[in-house]
């Protein structure tokens, strides 16, 4: 309509990704923004594009003043890291994918945009085509954010819902993901967890004002589930998700981590199957928000990216309200969780660091418990993902200070003692 | 973080919705955006608020200076509309809640944002806490949405959740609704799909850019269902939901409705229950969006107000860009629909309307058939609506030309005729 910043773009990496921003941009004539330089590792390889368009000197791009906005899509987290910090000194806006960048480079990052004034997008590196990032920016309100709970992986979701409806063991799930394209030939990122913590971390910066390295959010991955925790989830009518969650607990403080979780089967989690990310967060205001849609792809992030664009043409930058304009949550590890815990034998487990025991259920090959530990002994020791242990939290899994009475005294009358 | 358009607002209206606004506003000090005056019919009514805030006489929003947003939350639309008008022309921005006016007034509302440059938000008039319309701004380029499914209205959603869920009668779970206060005590607004079909006009403007007057829509409400069609859909593992849609045909135009609809069990929509309002939007870069989430109500549509507030800091406009940057979409009635419909005589329905019929069904007290029937017929009678008819689409309902021939055989196969 009027006055808009024109974009000119500078994009590094041309994957997957890259190719899918440069070619829904030229899908999309109507956003006004161009590509003038690509830049790319290896020059000579072929590509589905015009040959000048490329270069493999970051300069061509960082230096080039004409450049007002960089998209950088690229793998190496200490690469983009780089990128990014020129680009945003060099006077130029930012829009990335990097979760990995993001989480590590977090501190980093908010400083460089309060002494650049520049502006840093990057809805795309947390659950894609779902504006999450936006929308925690622009609905909630410090006080009021009651919680938040995600689906924020495709990969380990897929896994979890052929595990539950094909009844598949862990390694034949990952083998069909990774067949269809829905997971990397090396995994672990995904499926130990660290993908889904690096979102977590800097969705609990936008959420609650929280920066915390992603190493110190206690997280674990779906690697140890099998096919026996997922018969007891069918029994108790569950279905078993990789949960990264929030919550405000009465003390202020906050509670976070992303764990393997039983979630009841008519609710909003169980509802994202396969490779769908979903959030839901309850508030005050708005009550409850579901968000369902692809979390990750060509395309899903490319379109992820095009918001950031457009958000760019109005000079939208993120705020960090509960960073900025409010004294920031903290996070605590002062809370207890009801657990589900599932081993090979009795001698891995520390029975004693239980506050109280709900079922125990002993198998032929696999044993069960479940019951109630001090969220400090997940945070301080490694036993529950050891030794081919699976840990999985119940629904409602937090339990503050002044329930823990009602259930010690539940857990003795199991026992037979009251 | 800095030089953010202070924002001093005008209220008009302090109903059940504005005087959330005031709440929330209340209670979100890092939005920096103060209520000036609150202008109301009757000054003299007892209110939760300092009384020196209100006032009946207009102008002392309108041509106070200091004033650069006005808040429109009335219920009369002719009166909205010249609050909102008189508030563009003298260079304030407005945030409207009243998607009657909208609806409307939409060609002159679309002329005076242009005239003035001023920005006019309604995030809260359709689906309040789901930011569907800045997601349809900023997601979704005109070539790309392939279609939008929604769930608008909040009170016959629930009436048909307790239809299903509790077999009441419509009108016990009419009664219901009202009780709980999800439905006016005049619900014809709702109940008969006038509500819906204000949304959905100007939903379809930032969908489409197609821009059509609410009544030129073919729709209707949820007043005809009856128990019978609830246990037909029960039958036939469906839900019964009030969906507004479009849908691009290969033709490039588009069809558009808001009429009741089977939708699979398993499916989004019949995911949304109760007074909740849900939106699915397809397309070819995003995918599938699922948003879900509180539609009406005094905090969910203050939410959203405010999301509008946090925009305007920023001075974010709605570009319009599939009415402004495209050729715009047109709408098109030249296409078939499949449809069950119940009713207690066959007297009542034109049977040789009909192009083809897969199914029928003739009970002691209620009859119905399923087949397909061209949407002019639709679009130009009303039969299917009148004497207790009940007309419900089936899912993926729309059926373009090519596909035709083939449907007519299988209903002459029916008949036993090849």
């Amino acid at each position: 309509m009027e006055a808009h910043k024109q974009l000119t773009i500078g994009l590094f990496g041309f994957g997957v990704v890259g190719e899918g921003v440069y070619k829904v941009l030229q899908q999309t004539p109507s956003l006004k923004a161009s590509i003038k330089k690509v830049c790319i590792k290896n020059p000579e390889k072929k590509r589905d594009a015009s040959q000048e368009l490329f270069t493999a000197d970051k300069n061509d791009l960082l230096s080039d003043p004409d450049i007002n906005v960089i998209i950088e899509v690229i793998n190496d987290s200490e690469a983009a890291f780089e990128i990014v910090s020129t680009a945003l000194s060099n006077g130029k806006s930012v829009v990335s994918a990097s979760k990995k960048m993001i989480a590590e480079y977090l501190p980093e990052l908010l400083e460089l945009q309060k002494q650049t004034g520049e502006s840093l997008l990057y809805e795309s590196a947390a659950c894609a085509s779902i504006p999450v990032i936006r929308n925690l920016e622009e609905y909630y309100d410090n006080d009021l954010l009651y919680s938040i709970r995600a689906i924020v992986n495709g990969s380990t979701n897929f896994i979890l819902t052929k595990m539950f409806e094909e009844k598949l063991e862990f390694q034949e799930a990952l083998l069909l993901a990774q067949q269809l394209g829905f997971a990397e030939s090396d995994p672990k990122l995904d499926v130990e967890g660290f993908d889904a913590v690096n979102k977590w971390t800097f969705l609990l910066t936008h959420a609650y004002g929280i920066i915390e390295r992603p190493e110190n959010i206690v997280f674990n991955g779906i690697q140890n589930i099998q096919s026996a925790d997922a018969a007891v989830s069918k029994e108790k009518n569950f279905d078993i998700k990789l949960v990264a969650q929030a919550k405000k607990l009465q003390n202020g403080k906050v509670a976070a981590f992303v764990l393997p979780q039983f979630v009841k089967l008519d609710g909003h989690l169980a509802f994202v199957k396969n490779e769908y990310n979903g959030v839901v967060i309850e508030s005050s205001f708005a009550d409850k928000q579901f968000f369902y849609g692809k979390g990750a792809g060509s395309f899903p992030t490319a379109s992820a990216i095009l918001s950031d664009l457009s958000a760019l043409r109005y000079q939208y930058k993120y705020e960090y309200k509960k960073l900025y304009h409010h004294t920031p949550h903290q996070l605590t590890n002062d809370f207890h969780v009801k657990v589900y815990v599932s081993f090979d034998d009795w001698k891995y487990i520390p029975r004693e660091k239980f506050e109280w025991i709900d079922e125990w259920h002993a198998g032929s090959a696999r044993k069960y418990l479940v019951g109630g530990i001090h969220f400090n002994e997940l945070k301080q020791n490694t036993w529950w993902k050891d030794n081919n242990t699976s840990l999985i939290l119940l629904p409602e899994a937090v339990v503050e200070d002044m329930e823990i009475r009602k259930l010690k005294k539940k857990s003795l009358e199991l026992a037979g003692i009251v």
